[in-house]
C-alpha cells in the first residue's frame, strides 16, 4: 500500500522573503506540491513571500477565497477547497501549506488543519508574526518584564475597545479596515493617540508608517496595525 | 575618521536552530562581533540556539546576568554590561547581539538598545516568539478570526490573573516559575483547566509537555509556559 503524504503547514512570515526561517526553507523545497491561499483575482501574497524560494518543479495548488471572511462562509469554502490538496495527500506526495504570518496565529492555515490533520501525518512550521514584525519596523521595543500585552481586533464596540485598553499595558490593535475612525478616536479620548503607532504591510516593500492622525479611514488596507507599546520603559 | 559599527539585535527563536530567519543569519554570519547574555555559570542559550552557525572567526562577547531581574537591578548591571559593545562599535566593528525569542518582545535586548541605538545606527530582525512556538509545539491552533488573546504573567495576584482570563478568548501565561500553583489553582476554579497546555522549552531538545495537573509546582523552569488556546473552535 502506497503511503500516504505528509501535510505541512509553514508560516511563511509578514512579507520580506528573508524572514522565513531556515526550517521552512529546507521543507518548501523539498515538497512536490505547495498550496496557497488567494484573494480571487489577485497575487496570493503568502505565494509572493515563497516566490523566490519556489524550485520551479514544484505543483502548485490555489485555493480562492475573499479575505476577512466570516468563519460560517470560510468554512463552507474550505471544505470545497481542501479536496485537492487530500488528494495529493492520498496520492503520497506532501504537500506545503505557505501562511502568511503564523499558521496558529490568527492563521487560515487553521480551516486546512482541522479538516486535514486527523487523516494525514501533519507538522507546522511557526513564522513569524506581524506581532513582531510591526515593532520591529516601527523601531519600538513593544514589551518588557511583568507587562500585560493584548490583541485586540478593531471590529469589537468601542466600550470593549475601551474597557480592554485600560487592563493592558501593551496593546496591538489588528483588522482595522473600515474601523479605524473608531479606533482613533477610542485612543485620543483615552490619551493615548501620542503613544500609538500605525503601519502598513510591515517588512513588505510597500511598507508604510504613517502618523496616526495623518492617515486616510477610508484607505487603510487590510495588512495594517496600530502598535501601543509598553510605557513601562527602562 | 574611521566609520563607527552597526548594532545588530538579531531573535534567534525559542530553541530549535532551524527557526533562526534567512536574514539572522546572514547577519550573524557577517558580523565580527557577536555578543550574547548568559546567566553566571551558566551556557548562553541565545548562544547555543546559534552556535550551529558561529563561523569560528568571531569575537564573542559575554554578558553576564541573572534571570528574571528586576528592572532597576538590570539596569545598573547593563550600564555596565554594554561598554564592551560599545567599544567595538566605536572602534568601527559591527556587533550582532542574540536575543532568544523576539528582540523587541519581552525580550533583554531592549537593555541593550535603549543604551547604544541613540549613539550607533541600529538594526531589529524580528525572531519566533514562544508566543508562537508553543501552540505550534503542543499541535493546537491557538487564535483564529476576531479572537482577544492577552499575554499574562503569572507574577501578578490571583485576582487580577482571573479578571484578565474571563476577559479574553486565548490567553498565555508566562514567567511561571515558583507562581504556578496559584496559576493552576485560578484555572480550575474559572473551569478553565481542562483546556489549559503546559509546555517546557518549546522546540528544544528538552521539551516537555506535562498535562496541567501532574506539573510538579517546585520544578517549573523558566523556559515554560500555559497556553490557553480560543475555544472559538471552526
Amino acid at each position: 500500500m502506497q503511503a500516504k503524504g505528509r501535510l505541512y503547514g509553514i508560516g511563511v512570515g509578514p512579507g520580506d522573503p528573508e524572514l522565513l526561517t531556515l526550517k521552512a526553507l529546507r521543507l518548501l523545497q523539498a515538497a512536490p506540491v505547495v498550496a496557497y491561499h488567494s484573494a480571487v483575482d489577485k497575487e496570493s501574497i503568502a505565494r509572493a513571500i515563497a516566490s523566490p524560494y519556489l524550485t520551479g518543479n514544484q505543483i502548485e495548488v490555489v485555493f480562492h477565497l475573499p479575505r476577512a471572511l466570516e468563519p460560517e462562509t470560510a468554512n463552507l469554502i474550505y471544505d470545497k477547497e481542501v479536496a485537492p490538496i487530500a488528494e495529493h495527500l492520498a496520492a503520497g506526495r506532501d504537500v506545503v501549506v505557505l501562511c502568511e504570518g503564523d499558521p496558529f496565529f490568527y492563521g487560515s492555515f487553521m480551516y486546512v488543519f482541522t479538516r486535514l490533520s486527523p487523516h494525514y501525518q501533519t507538522e507546522v512550521v511557526p513564522g513569524i508574526s506581524s506581532l513582531m514584525a510591526c515593532p520591529v519596523a516601527l523601531g519600538v521595543p513593544f514589551t518588557y518584564y511583568n507587562d500585560i500585552m493584548t490583541v485586540l481586533p478593531a471590529p469589537m464596540p468601542a466600550e470593549e475597545l475601551i474597557t480592554h485598553l485600560l487592563a493592558t499595558d501593551a496593546a496591538a490593535i489588528m483588522k482595522l479596515g473600515r474601523h479605524f475612525a473608531k479606533v482613533r478616536d477610542v485612543l485620543h479620548q483615552l490619551g493615548l493617540a501620542s503613544r500609538a503607532l500605525y503601519i502598513e504591510r510591515a517588512t513588505m516593500t510597500q511598507q508604510r508608517i504613517v502618523p496616526l492622525d495623518e492617515v486616510d479611514p477610508n484607505q487603510v488596507p487590510y495588512f495594517s496595525m496600530i502598535i501601543i507599546p509598553t510605557k513601562n520603559r527602562l
